[in-house]
């Protein structure tokens, strides 16, 4: 039995997350898991660095599993990419430790949230970014960034009825790119994250740059502890789960994929 | 009865292309022509700037049509893109003389060839580039590109059996962009298309920068004026039509999406 690390790629439109609780669903472990079975002829249990929601994306999630196989690594690899659907695919295959376990071994998380705040709804973005027709005021929502920045009590921005122990996190970075009227981009780097907390943080700045809220609303809803105080969740489309970092650092052979993106286009008119 | 011109964008991956021989078949001009029917109660003619293949997307499109309505521009603008279905939208919509004819008054347009030339597949690119995994020799296909441009005889590099009266186009620019191994774009701008000619120019540069050809036999293959002596057609879902051109520049409301775009993606690991 050799256990194996996987970086995964998916374009989260047509799961239902990570995994389900709904009897028959498309989710991204259990298409691994057909995948693998297909190949080596049983199915391992995987292990994931956390859930996706439905419809959320990822461009590096990290999962695990032991697998009783005469492959080689690189074979493996070029067999299940060859194996599963078009929107799933294994980044990167190496063997580790059997010890490793993708969640409780990461270090910290990069969540990408993806807007598209022109007039018009843009097809090209649709299955990877949120609308948002009303021009948003950037400075506002940086300077409400900036306050989420560090270790608070984030009860305020979780999903109503999750189950944890502590819902204090440390967000070690709260970033915003883009121009008001185009692409913009929001970072969350952090060491944990409760369950749809970058969506509810999303949607709580995405009122402040509406002016529907001010930036120092911020402090009064961490203070609060309570759901009902802070904005509405985003919607799933806009996120994707970028990276996972471990103590190790990943050898990283898709160094290359931190290059220009295709880009969505500019219709360079006029 | 007031002549609308349109300006699209449009994921081509759902759609038999712009037009379609074939009976019960969603292209993009049907499409376009269920929302007007929708909202004025008739159905107009449509006309494009040119027709895109089945999987070819457009992020600036150009169409004209006469429509009978009582609405304001802003008013059958919003109505149309409530409308028509999720990849398919109208960036801009002015009124027009009517004698405009998208097809017979544009000066110039541009195609954009896009290539993921990673190790793996992407399936957050799968929709919008194509997959070449072996890494490309740039330089050599930069070469063939250069030789391309100007104003050649393209029968080369024309789709077999497409009955038009001279092959003789001008391409103003051949230009690529990007890193091996990483996200390539190739841009195709010209006066005039022959059927299937940037899939086709694509496909020959693809197999030059595979090593396969010599940049050199650009030169040949032009001269020879044989579609059999080209190379094989690139596929569909790699190409985009960027913008169409006019005497007068069209007034652009959109001037905001030729920003940097929602990056699909980097897994900055390590």
């Amino acid at each position: 039995m050799k256990t194996f690390r996987l970086i995964l790629e998916y374009d989260g439109t047509d799961f239902e997350g990570w995994q389900s609780q709904r009897a028959p669903s498309r989710t991204v472990q259990g298409c691994l898991g057909e995948a693998l079975e297909k190949i080596t002829g049983s199915r391992p249990k995987i292990l994931g660095s956390g859930r996706t929601d439905s419809g959320v994306h990822a461009s590096g999630q990290v999962a695990c599993c032991g697998v009783e196989t005469r492959l080689d690594v690189e074979e493996l690899h070029r067999a299940l990419n060859a194996t599963l659907p078009a929107d799933l695919a294994v980044l990167q295959l190496d063997e580790v430790s059997a010890d490793f376990d993708p969640r409780r071994a990461a270090r910290s998380k990069l969540y990408r949230y993806c807007i598209w705040n022109g007039p018009r709804r843009s097809p090209l973005r649709a299955r990877r970014t949120t609308w948002v027709r009303e021009p948003l005021d950037l400075e506002a929502m940086r300077q409400a960034a900036c306050a989420l920045q560090g270790t608070h009590d984030f009860a305020s921005f979780q999903a109503a009825g999750s189950p944890v122990a502590s819902t204090t996190r440390t967000l070690s970075r709260v970033e915003l790119r883009g121009r008001s009227g185009a692409d913009v981009e929001l970072d969350f780097e952090g060491t944990g994250f409760l369950r749809h907390m970058v969506r509810n943080l999303t949607g709580t700045l995405l009122e402040i740059g509406r002016g529907r809220r001010p930036p120092q609303d911020i402090d009064r809803i961490l203070a609060a502890r309570d759901r009902g105080v802070a904005g509405r969740t985003a919607p799933a489309e806009g996120l994707t789960l970028v990276w996972v970092r471990y103590d190790e650092p990943i050898a990283d052979e898709r160094a290359d994929r931190a290059e220009p993106a295709p880009t969505p286009l500019r219709p360079e008119l006029g």
